[in-house]
């Protein structure tokens, strides 16, 4: 098999590993930048190069655009152009209706794969890094190239990925809730802080000062803007090729919120009540089957925050096979001491457990 | 000196075993649960116990008020009638506004220690809950008890904490921004995802199924929804404690995210982009330095999410003194693997060398 992949970034790079060493495929790489092309060939992530999209898919039985989503389409299009009446031609962006439309084409399948960062370059690609990992893949309606999307899918799970058949439109609705949207209330939160000390970083502003630093946040704040301010090339793209989704989901929120700040604005107890418990119930629902198959439990400990006690809370855990589901840190302002919130899957007695052995090492802990 | 403590839980508990321990103090605590005031006479938080307020803060020099939010009111109007001419009552609730209108008396300093989690109770006890953290006093405008005021700046001084003087209104804004929105934000996403996926959830309803499992997440959702369905009891109370300030924070919210959704709509890739740009540096400045009193630098790491891959990594930093100031861990879907987030402080030498250390054992690692 001959598996061309255009853009040899971790993605494509890990596409070109694992397709050399699970499949046993020949991996042509194109990539714009000739030092990326060399970098991959001596990494051996690909066996050749080509200079031009036509060189790289020609004889290709399977292609993957991998280059960042607002170049995706221009790729998909050269790719379709070039590539044999047999090839099939996938690419792997993270909104799908966008390619659906430029890829009206029965060798065309859009793919996403949800693993790995979007930044980090081909020395950072990996064999494994699709072990275990959902791929979405979004075949057009009324397809009738069956063969095309198994072969496709067969590589895939040759990879270790699970490839998982979604409308484009229902995925990208998916990934502006869960991914685009958290992404804006980021932005939103900390341009609304920076606001509120006085400083820029607010909706119109731009220059002055700067915003000052923020007196002391909780882990709620912290948590909610990791992602504030996402390397802007990719996620303007990301915005923009998904923007009517967003529009909804934002739309979506707004309506929400109108309806929150109601039942607080007039004191409504019994409502606001309702609501958080029925957020608590989503919350578990929703994360405990996606961390672990089954519900987490959170147990919060509180730690002198020197370097060492994530070791050894994570060795004790670690040595009777307890694994940790998610973890969160919160350090106090001068790092003297800190909460950390640890996420316990495979049921209460797991959860019990590790309570127990994080008590016998001298730090307190509670249920949350 | 005499401290009565009224609520002996976490934060009530730790204020006596402080308030002895490092000031001297006798403490006589008031709890409405005979269980618990047992319990804190046991543990040493105390040294004496009241089934009533009026017994607890006869004689005293100092009160606190620790009973959960929606009771304080009443807690603090007791306190203060009960109270001698010469003491100062404070209380620990996170919202302000309210009882500086109950406390409307020369001898009330509210406060609002920003330690411990909220719905611990006193076998959590720590003498240094309190160390470096930062305890907000809103002494009332024009208040020309100085004298009380310095007692109780210095008793919490004594505690190891860093008492600031904020005016309660500024305070409240505060907590709506950085606590009580990502809160409300937190509760909103859930429920719309829930609902995305054909469950409940949602904004209005009620029953049913209950919300399918989330196919695949990313940790921008699962980070932003950490808090979710918090406590309902605890945070019902506070919501409505702060409702003003909470609708205010909600109303600019909407603002901004009408004016994002416009940049989106319109495809304006310039305004994204600076917008985005914007985020990126509020939330470097505000979460920098209140992290580690200075920038941080966050690192990628891609490791098999087995039990000790964690340890492995704090060990490795934490024997050479490089401290996590905030760590984020992303499972793939089947726990084979993920990407753990490390925000490092202390300069981009320290960072480089968590950088080496972590190639060292093997595992990729890309700055972010």
């Amino acid at each position: 098999m001959k598996v061309a992949v255009l853009g040899v970034g971790l993605i494509g790079g890990s596409i070109g590993l694992a397709a050399r060493a699970r499949a046993g495929a020949e991996v042509c790489g194109y990539d714009r930048e000739p030092g990326v092309r060399e970098r991959a060939l001596q990494l051996g992530v690909i066996d050749t190069a080509s200079a031009d999209i036509a060189g790289a898919v020609a004889g290709a039985d399977v292609v993957f655009a991998a280059t960042p989503v607002g170049a995706l389409p221009d790729t998909v299009r050269h790719a379709l152009a070039g590539a044999g009446r047999d090839c099939v031609v996938s690419d792997v962006g993270s909104t799908k209706r966008m390619l659906a439309r430029v890829g009206v084409d029965e060798r065309f399948v859009g793919g996403h794969p949800l693993a790995g960062a979007e930044s980090a370059g081909v020395e950072h690609a990996r064999e494994d890094l699709f072990e275990g990992a959902v791929w979405y893949l979004t075949p057009a309606e009324h397809s009738t190239a069956g063969v095309l999307y198994e072969r496709l899918h067969r590589l895939l799970a040759s990879f270790g990925a699970r490839p998982t058949a979604i409308d484009a439109a229902t995925h990208d609705r998916l990934m502006a809730c869960v991914s685009h949207l958290p992404h804006v209330l980021a932005n939103a939160l900390v341009g609304q802080a920076a606001a509120l000390l006085g400083g820029e970083g607010g909706d119109g502003g731009e220059g002055g000062e700067g915003p000052a630093s923020l007196p002391a946040v909780g882990p709620s704040f912290r948590d909610a803007t990791r992602v504030a301010g996402a390397n802007s090339a990719i996620w303007t793209d990301i915005y923009l090729s998904n923007s009517d989704a967003i529009v909804a989901c934002i739309d979506e929120l707004l309506a929400h919120l109108a309806q929150v700040r109601t039942w607080i604005g007039e004191q409504d107890a019994h409502a606001v009540a309702r609501w958080n418990d029925r957020a608590r119930g989503a919350r578990e629902t929703l994360l405990g089957a996606a961390l672990t198959g089954g519900p987490v439990q959170e147990l919060r400990v509180s730690v002198p925050n020197r370097p060492g006690v994530i070791a050894d809370i994570a060795l004790a855990l670690g040595r009777e096979g307890v694994n940790i589901a998610d973890m969160a840190l919160s350090p106090s302002q001068d790092n003297s001491q800190g909460v950390v919130a640890l996420w316990i899957g495979g049921g209460e007695q797991r959860t019990r457990r590790a309570h127990e052995l994080i008590r016998e090492l001298g730090f307190p802990v509670a249920r949350a």
